[in-house]
Order: structure tokens, then C-alpha cells, then sequence
């Protein structure tokens, strides 16, 4: 089949003009201030990494009562994946695969997600609509793609050491050298911290002007399709996504975090939604997407978006030594080194 | 993944008791007249075969608005699959593949479209959900898999010479050798005749009796997920479901009408419902099921359920004789003989 394009017409930006929001090397864009050598604000948890779980992940699919602030109970459908070992299973990967943020490019989730054989991807980061340029800090396999120059914006990574990494970071906590981020993707709105819901701190955190608050305001308060990424207690990576369409049926923020704390996520950041929602098993799109076709308005289609999070078969533990320890690593080394040399 | 079961609780039966519904060999089972030898209300309907399409198959996403009875408006999600040259790549699939009616079983439309490999696949005929049995008429591939015994309830077929046929079947009509069916199975009341909603009418003829008819009243009135097998005006054969909740979510038979006429349905024949509404496209489940999983309330599974419609490659045209003439297919055989003997 080929692919339908979409309208782009289920919008939900968290700031007026996607031209004043960060990028690489684009500082002091908005009257949030960016945090360049400070300590941000955010939260560590150790990755699961153990080896006694047999699936990569499991997928469930909800549908659920949600109850608005007005006591009206409304249908939540959505997916609900759980990552064991994301260190060798979970990938931030870039649009269409290798340089889509350079480019830049914008795909749809299933034609990303075959450029890394996922199981399961979710759209992930924000972007601006109009150019396709990646927005916030990317990090894609051990490769630092781009950094927001120390915006505060929600973010989700996991360092080289096994960290999770959920919340506030500045540009000093993005290009540590000593211990690098593996992994790495911003979202808007911090939606659950240590098991408690935090969009109000979050809120405004992530945008002190006042102009601009109304519209970051409306972003939370507007249902929507919401996608999001966190960790359980175990130490599981987790995405989340629920249908919805912008001012219409989905879920405001609130609504999204008690969800998610129900769920039983400790941490959790809010990711691009709207029309950008879109959640692929083995290269099936399996959510409702709100965007509209070009070709035919009474149909529903994925929208080309930008990063994507992505479950994968695990990465070989021996070709980098990611998780296992660098004696470990170091043996594997002199264990191929000799078999080489009786090799020749 | 391992398989979930789902605890079977979203029944929707279109009869009181299923063991008063018609199967093979089974008549008089309820105070419905079995037609025997006479002519029964049916339309027929040449099949699409242009070999000028590409696609085997289009499935949209769609969410619509649907207005009920009440002048309320409420969310339609679902799937609307458009199939090419149906003779070729339209089959019925016994649960988990061939005998599936015999032993009986019960399987997931994901295992029972692995045994055909299809690319999208519907959940189809009625079943005993304690015994498992297959219920009405099942043709697949050619194969007759058992009748009904004439019971009147909504039928969709195809012919071997190419015709589709939609609506009520004499048992005589079922077991025609000159022209058997080469796809047939049962629903529970036709939706669409001849572009026009046939609820009513087929709500009488499907079962008369004034006892049961409070049940099929109930079949027909409550909001549910549907799912639907039919044709458009070009004789592509049509898949759709709409996702739902027993007295819930979703929609009632005559609702469903009303969209499968909008989408250009021109026959329409409404399959097995409620919780055993699932579909999939290249063996992901694409649909909220609405039974909960037997291991975790929280969350939705797909039903084992009966029969399956799928979606397939297109068969080798020269291996049966099906969409070409007599003659051309008996060149065909000619020819492969010739070359047998050259080829000795």
C-alpha cells in the first residue's frame, strides 16, 4: 500500500510560534531562560536490566473510564507498553533512520520504525511543522544528534551507565562526557515525578513568561491525543499513548498523569500529541490516528512526524558493552582478539 | 508473546440460548422455519476482477461522528476495508485453519490469519461460546464446511462462477453442485439490501417466532461492537467494524446501517459481534477488543472466536479454474501437460 498523506489538521503546539522554540545552538529564543552550567531539576532511576524475562516488551490495550473535572466519565483507548532491559531493547531513533534531523526529514512512525525493525514505536519528539527541523535535546544509540542549549523542557534519557534520566536538564547535563546519554529525547510537561503528579511545577518550569502562558496553558488544559514516555518501579521503560483529537475527545494533562500514576509510572514526560499521536506494533499503525487524509477527508492518517521511541530485539550484549561490565567487556575483547589470531 | 486469554465477558448473542441455534444436520431447533427446497430473498452481484488494480486490499481509519436515535453524537471509531478481485484473494478461514469447525475450535483471528498468511482479517460467523461450534453456513476455499439446514439468517457468498451473493439461502440454494459457493458464511440479520436499510425486515424474516423476538429486538437495538462483510457498487468485497461496548459504546444495527450506506455499501450482511469484534492487518490487532484479559481486568484481549475473513495474496489464477473461463483453463492444463511430456 502506498502512503496516504495526511492533512497535518489535528494541531496541538505547546508554544505560539514553533519558530521561537529551541533548537541546537539557538539559545535565549523564548523568555524562559535556558540553564547552561547549573544543576536542573530532574530525577535518576536505575534501569531494568534483568536477564530472567524472556519478552522484549508487552503491549496492552485499554479502554478505560476517565473522569474530566466536570464529574463527566469519558472512554480512554489506548496502549500501554512495558520495555524489559531497555538498555539493549529501547532506541531513540531519528526520522526516516541515521541524519533525519540533519536533513531534516519527516516519515511516519511505521516507515521509521522499519529503518530499526521495531516491534513497537511510538512518535516521540516535537518538531517544527513547517520546516520538520527535530526540537529539544536528541540523542539516538550513543549519538548526540542535538542539544536545546539548556531550554527547560521535560525530558527522557538513559545515560551509558544504565541511568534513567526523567526531567530538567542543562546543557552541561546534556554533553557530559564522562558518563554520555545512550538515549535522550525531550517532551513538554513533566507529567509524573517520583509518583506524584507534576504538571502545575512543570507548568511553570517550563514556560515563566507570561505572554506565552496562556498558550502552554491551553496545551495542558485542551484535551487531545497524548503520547508519553517513564519508568516503573522495576525500572521499566514505558509508553503510553490515548486516542483522542484536539478540543474534542482525548485527555487534558491532569486527566493524562492520574492516568499514568495509575498505571503505576513513577516518572513520566508528556511527548508531541495531536495529530502527531501515532502507535506502531510490527509495522501496523494500531491507534486511531486524528490528522485527517489529503486524499479523502472522511478517513483518518498518520501524520509524518519526527523521532520516534522504539522497541527492538535486544542489541548484541557483546558488541558494545553497554550493560555489561567493562571486565566483562574486556574479556569478550581478548577472548575475539585470540580466536582471531588461531583463526588466521 | 505468549496469548492472553480474554474472559469472554462482552457476549453479545443474537439468540437466547445458543443451543437452540442452527448448525449442520440440525433442524427445527427453533420455531424459525427452515427453508428446505424453496426460493429464498437473496441479491447476487458480480465480483470485482479487474487485473488493472495493484492494491490487494485498502484498509482506512476512520472516527466519525454518529448520531443515534436521541439526536446525541457520539464517536465511531473503526476500520473500512475495500478488497480487490475478491475471487482471487477473499477467503473463508475455519478457526485455526482447516477442520477448525470439525474438532471444534476456538482461536484468535491474529492465529487463525497466520494460517492463511492475511494481510487484514475479520472475525466472521457465530459460534457456540461453550462448545465452539461453528454456527450456519461455512463454505471456505471451496470446501463445504457444513449448512445450515436452511435456518433464515443473513448469508454472504461467493459463487463459483464469480457472483457474490448476500441475503437468505434455501438449504437447496447452499448445496447447488452446478454452481457451488466457493466462500460462504453466516451472519445474524442483513443490514444493506440493495443500498437500502434492511434491518426491519430482515428482523422479521430472521426470526419469527414472538418469544424470541424480544432477544433479536435486544440483538438489533443495543449499542455494541459490529462488524460487517458486504460489496460496493464496483463488486469489491467490503470489511468494516466499529468499536464498541455492550449496552456501552458503539453502535446499534440500525446506526451501523446508516454508515455502511454512507460508506457506499450496496449489500451488507452483519457478522459476530460484542467481544468477539476483532481486526487485524498483517497479524496485529488493530481494534480496542472489548472482553477483558483473564489475567489482568485493566486491560482488553482479543477473543478466541470461530470463523475468520481474510485477505490474502492472490491466488495462483492457473491453479483453479475460478476466474477464468472454462476454456482458458483448459488450455492451461493442455499446456502443462505438453510441457510435462517435453520436460520428461
Amino acid at each position: 500500500m502506498g502512503i496516504v498523506q495526511s492533512l497535518d489538521d489535528d494541531l496541538l503546539l505547546p508554544f505560539p510560534s514553533f519558530e521561537e522554540w529551541p533548537r541546537h545552538s539557538h539559545r535565549h529564543v523564548r523568555d524562559c531562560q535556558p540553564n547552561i552550567f547549573g544543576n536542573a531539576t530532574h530525577e535518576t532511576f536505575p534501569a531494568h536490566s534483568s536477564l530472567h524475562t524472556t519478552a522484549t516488551s508487552t503491549t496492552r490495550y485499554f479502554v478505560t473510564k476517565v473522569v474530566d473535572s466536570l464529574e463527566n466519565v469519558k472512554n480512554g483507548y489506548g496502549h500501554y507498553t512495558v520495555i524489559n532491559n531497555p538498555l539493549r531493547t529501547f532506541s531513540v531513533v531519528e526520522p526516516g533512520g541515521s541524519n533525519g534531523c540533519m536533513e531534516p526529514r519527516r516519515r511516519t512512525v511505521t516507515q521509521t520504525s522499519q529503518t530499526r525493525t521495531c516491534h513497537v514505536a511510538l512518535n516521540a519528539g516535537f518538531f517544527d511543522t513547517r520546516t520538520g527541523a527535530c526540537l529539544g535535546n536528541v540523542v539516538t544509540d550513543g549519538q548526540r544528534v542535538q542539544d536545546s542549549g539548556g531550554i527547560q523542557n521535560a525530558n527522557f534519557g538513559i545515560r551509558k551507565d544504565g541511568t534513567i534520566v526523567v526531567g530538567y536538564l542543562s546543557e552541561q547535563d546534556v554533553l557530559r562526557e564522562d558518563n554520555p546519554f545512550v538515549q535522550l529525547v525531550s517532551g513538554v510537561i513533566w507529567l509524573v515525578r517520583n509518583a506524584t503528579v507534576y504538571v502545575n511545577e512543570s507548568r511553570t518550569t517550563e514556560c515563566a513568561d507570561i505572554q506565552e502562558t496562556g498558550t502552554l496553558d491551553r496545551f495542558v488544559n485542551v484535551v487531545s491525543a497524548r503520547t508519553a514516555v517513564g519508568h516503573d518501579e522495576e525500572g521499566r521503560v514505558v509508553l503510553v499513548h490515548i486516542e483522542g483529537q484536539t478540543g474534542d475527545r482525548g485527555v487534558n494533562l491532569w486527566e493524562f498523569a492520574d492516568y499514568l500514576l495509575s498505571l503505576g509510572l513513577v516518572n513520566a514526560v508528556n511527548l508531541d500529541g495531536g495529530g502527531s499521536a501515532t502507535m506502531v506494533i510490527n509495522g501496523t499503525v494500531v491507534n486511531y490516528p486524528s490528522d485527517r487524509c489529503a486524499d479523502d477527508r472522511a478517513f483518518r492518517c498518520a501524520r509524518a512526524v519526527s523521532t520516534i521511541l522504539c522497541v527492538h530485539d535486544p542489541d548484541d550484549v557483546t558488541s558494545d558493552c553497554r550493560v555489561v561490565s567493562s571486565y566483562t567487556c574486556l574479556n569478550v575483547t581478548i577472548l575475539g582478539v585470540i580466536l582471531s589470531w588461531i583463526l588466521q
